[in-house]
């Protein structure tokens, strides 16, 4: 079969449906090289303007799985469950989620990125910890799989290249913010990687992809929907992303926090997202047992030493700390009424904690710790968070994300629920 | 000034407005490479979908008429009239106009290109005639129309290098048909090219690029308000592209079936749209003199074997004729109620008349040859049209193209008025 770039483009672009065998011609040519970037880039912008059909996008995500290999845990003596975020502020769930639900007796293979832009990522978070080191083979991520249950690693570099050229080119073409691109670039990753289940948590709010419910819930009803089709079982939870999740926002603060809460303590929204998620990937796994139990019981916490350990991490070793500090003091008296989760993740970004080229490296220490949250009560001249970075230079930046990111009030607000809706 | 390609694209994908100074950046960064091919090509999509105002595409224009150096005519002893055509099948009315304004005296250059596709190109006609050259440096050019009034040529390099990156890229990339790019593409071109006055001849049809009479008036709408802010005096005719215009399509037949209207015969429709578009050349150039009376006391005829004559060519040259020729014949008595454009460019297109890559050669004798035009009765079994080609295997492929061209019915169907409308 051959198809013409133009024709295709035009298609679409005029509102046309295109054929299976037009998309598997188009990501196949497009990987290989036959279709150039400004023809792809072009055709993504007529994707944002018109969409993709439940049929186009299951083909075109396939055909992105096809690109390369796939990843396989039958054979595996538990049921792998997997969770994907789309990536918010202060979002470290990953971190508490994998132990936790590995000692709930699934098995929890994670492969993570690292972050870009506000949203920091997964692997830079554990980076943090002194030896821990996130490529596996795929030999050492079954063998951790089998005996710790749980593994954050590294994707490999076979899964999915089509995406991988794709999403390099969305991100400087000004497509990336197309809900059926999106699905097929998380859905593909996840499915390409094997696990027989999949929660999704979709953040709502400033510090997320997707600022609306409605966006969210049309997102998050797109993906459950290729997960189920790929015959992978797949819930999706939409959950508040305001403010920031927890109390801190920075790589070796937010592994703090997450020890804090596998220890039994911790914030209680935290809390509450990831015990919501792990009900969900117990349930997908067939396991009848509370989540909030097992944390109690401190078997997530030896699962996480002991996943630390595996991969040549130093669970006991002192975390980095950034080398200088400053406090932001409460203007008035009063209720923090708002706490924006972008400004927060801006300025963690700008303090170090995140890059802005892929090539960047990261701070491990830099971050923002937050002593008040949208509810609490506050006092003039009390502190509201405190900035770390390495580069004191970088303070400057960092309040100018900052501003207008507080507000306080006369009245308190009530909490929002971090629960918004759940799509299954 | 500094401005973010990622910032622009999404900025105008979100159907925001493009301040003046962030177009200029972006025409000079994407001249120099500064932004590349699939950041333009994503953005060209977006103003696909939501458009450009009159101040963005003014501002546009400018910005690729300053890419490059503008011609001027200024000193010329005659008022430089220019016409631009939108293309369509057979339109080889520049060949006839040209000689026969300058006969009316006013100066006539026509810069023009060569034809990709089912629409010709004025120099692949010209070139038809033996020792004629497109090519002229300017003070050859200039010389000739001070000489001869009138003189056919190709564009230098040197004009709107932009716009010549930009269709380059808007070819391959399904963004051709925008109605602000069009726009900005023709009249930079056309204001660079430093006439005075400009006549714009936009066709409707099925062989015209604008297939309706409602996306012709806003294309010629608003290039006659490009034109009017540039301080050139523009003047828009829509006329009708539904069936090829006059008898002929392709290189050599076009160029005998010109010098027949010169002579003072051939077709009525390509009679009426050549003088209307003289008689608007005329007015904006202030002569008073009636191009009818012109066309028939042989003047314009004198002016086109100088022209000719100027650029190496021989008038008196016999044309090359075609190898191999083929009758398509009436299926049934009756009156042709229809017969299509496009159909017809395309089969001269396929027989070698056109160009598929900008670097295929064209043939000189091929195209079609019709015998018969809406209106006219026809009798079984005698010819419609005949095919002509150096590659007689190409007769097939044409007559797949003209497969439902030709409509005859019982009654016969009234002429359509050539100009369909005047813009001003």
């Amino acid at each position: 079969m051959s198809f013409n770039a133009v024709e295709t483009i035009t298609r679409k672009r005029d509102g046309g449906k295109l054929p299976d065998d037009q998309i598997r011609w188009l990501i196949d040519a497009y990987t290989k090289g036959a279709i150039a970037d400004e023809q792809m880039s072009a055709l993504a912008m007529a994707v944002f303007f018109q969409g993709l059909d439940d049929r186009e996008l299951a083909t075109w995500m396939t055909a992105m799985i096809d690109s390369g290999s796939r990843m396989s845990f039958a054979g595996l003596p538990r049921f792998a469950v997997d969770k994907h975020s789309t990536g918010g502020v202060g979002d470290k769930v990953t971190l508490i989620l994998a132990p936790l639900v590995a000692a709930c007796g699934a098995a929890v293979p994670q492969l993570s990125g690292r972050g870009l832009g506000h949203t920091g990522g997964t692997l830079d978070k554990m980076e943090a910890i002194p030896g821990w080191r996130a490529d596996l083979t795929d030999a050492e991520m079954r063998s951790q799989l089998a005996d710790v249950g749980a593994v954050i690693c590294a994707a490999g570099a076979g899964l999915c290249p089509a995406d991988k050229k794709l999403y390099a080119l969305r991100d400087v073409t000004g497509t990336v913010e197309s809900i059926p691109l999106i699905c097929a670039s998380i859905m593909s990753k996840k499915i390409a990687e094997g696990a027989s289940g999949l929660v999704l948590d979709v953040k709502v709010g400033s510090g997320a992809f997707m600022k609306t419910p409605e966006r969210a819930r049309e997102l998050a009803t797109r993906m459950v929907g290729l997960g189920k089709g790929a015959g992978v079982a797949t819930v999706a939870l939409l959950t508040d992303m305001s403010t920031p999740l927890g109390l801190t926002a920075g790589n070796a603060l937010e592994v703090a926090e997450s020890v804090e809460v596998l220890a039994g303590g911790g914030p209680s929204d935290l809390i509450d997202v990831t015990l919501a998620l792990a009900r969900e990937m117990v349930a997908l796994a067939g396991l009848d047992v509370d989540p909030t139990d097992v944390l109690a019981s401190g078997k997530a916490m030896d699962v996480w030493r002991a996943m630390v350990h595996a991969q040549g991490g130093d669970p006991d070793a002192p975390l980095p700390v950034a080398a200088h500090s400053q406090d932001i003091v409460a203007e008035a008296d009063g209720y923090i009424t708002s706490l924006d989760a972008l400004g927060v993740g801006v300025a963690s970004w700008r303090l170090g904690a995140g890059r802005a080229r892929k090539e960047d490296p990261v701070q491990a220490g830099a971050g923002v710790v937050l002593h008040a949250k949208p509810g609490d009560r506050v006092t003039k001249g009390a502190p509201l968070m405190t900035l770390h970075t390495d580069t004191p230079d970088r303070f400057d930046d960092a309040l100018d994300a900052l501003s207008g990111a507080v507000k306080i009030g006369d009245t308190p607000v009530p909490q929002r629920p971090m629960v918004i809706d759940r799509i299954a």
